[in-house]
């Protein structure tokens, strides 16, 4: 195998390797025969477990998420929810996350890559959404971003991966609607207001 | 120890080795040590790892939620909150809970336990409040209960147990007027519409 073909084949055992068995009982020789190599070839790329695992969820976050911009609102929310729907049904979401989530209440190091990954996500979406939707005029000028996210991804993340009940399309209508309105958008008038200043 | 003893002090020394090394690496030769009791006490009364663990939550899941009827949707939203992010500070929630959900991904005797406890939590919040509100008049009789816990429990479960931002006395009031508004309350006039059958 090349070099980078080595990486890619340990980055995948380790994938599949966490899904399956989770960190806690994760064994670096496990992923080596996953993927086909030796144990040094891995030790000589990443000096522990923890190291190994961070870097995967590194190498996750740099994936961008789509720009977001349909010109409202309401629809950046939409496709917004389809995204995140997407997403938690990937097994880094479903399994993963989770797993490293309790496991960095236990490690410092997981804990803080895992917020600074997630800091990052949501600085994209709360930054550049509301930000939007403040310049059309759709939300007050002094929206903050942190508490909106809060209010954005919390509800669908806690339906999908916590209480795991399904998504219907009426259920994702009513949700765009309550969000909209909860953060402070008029109530559902297909007319965005414009009160900002122009300047677009 | 007497019988009863003997049993809260296992409960106990489990639940200390669940939050320190998670249930993946969790062994009940650990457990019966803090504990001070045989491994054969522990067999005794418990078949497995899994059935010890179970236990615990199913357990845990009977301390029964104060009721909350302060007499307004945005009072009740605002102690229920008060109560949840409480919760979320216990390491049965930041440690333990989190690890479970991790590992119900594969095992699906934890899954389905969780999900009754869950799914009775949810029943019990959503149920009642929903229902007085709707009672009241603060809400729409047709709202669902289900979509509503999701708005009203998925913020802040975000916040605390995911993203991990601190909480201020204006950001939970801020929640408080965002999550009635999204259910359908009206906007933040104290003055409470009446619009419900008189049955009360």
């Amino acid at each position: 195998m090349l070099r980078g073909d080595i990486t890619a084949a340990i980055r995948r055992a380790l994938m599949q390797e966490l899904a399956a068995v989770g960190y806690g009982r994760l064994s670096i020789e496990a992923v080596a025969r996953r993927a086909g190599v030796s144990k040094t070839a891995i030790y000589r790329r990443w000096g522990s477990k923890v190291e190994l695992v961070l870097d995967i969820v590194a190498a996750a976050a740099h994936g961008k998420l789509p720009a977001l911009d349909t010109g409202s609102l309401r629809g950046d929310l939409a496709l917004l929810f389809q995204v995140v729907a997407h997403a938690l049904r990937h097994p880094l979401a479903s399994q993963i996350i989770p797993d490293l989530l309790a496991e960095a209440a236990r490690n410092p190091a997981i804990d803080e890559t895992l917020q600074k990954v997630l800091r990052a996500r949501q600085q994209e979406i709360g930054g550049h959404m509301i930000e939007l939707a403040v310049r059309r005029g759709e939300l007050p000028a002094d929206t903050d971003p942190e508490a909106a996210v809060d209010l954005i991804v919390g509800p669908l993340y806690w339906r999908l991966a916590i209480a795991r009940n399904p998504l219907s399309d009426s259920y994702l209508e009513t949700l765009v609607e309550a969000v909209a309105v909860g953060l402070g958008a008029g109530a559902a008038v297909p007319r965005p207001r414009r009160t900002a200043p122009a300047d677009r």
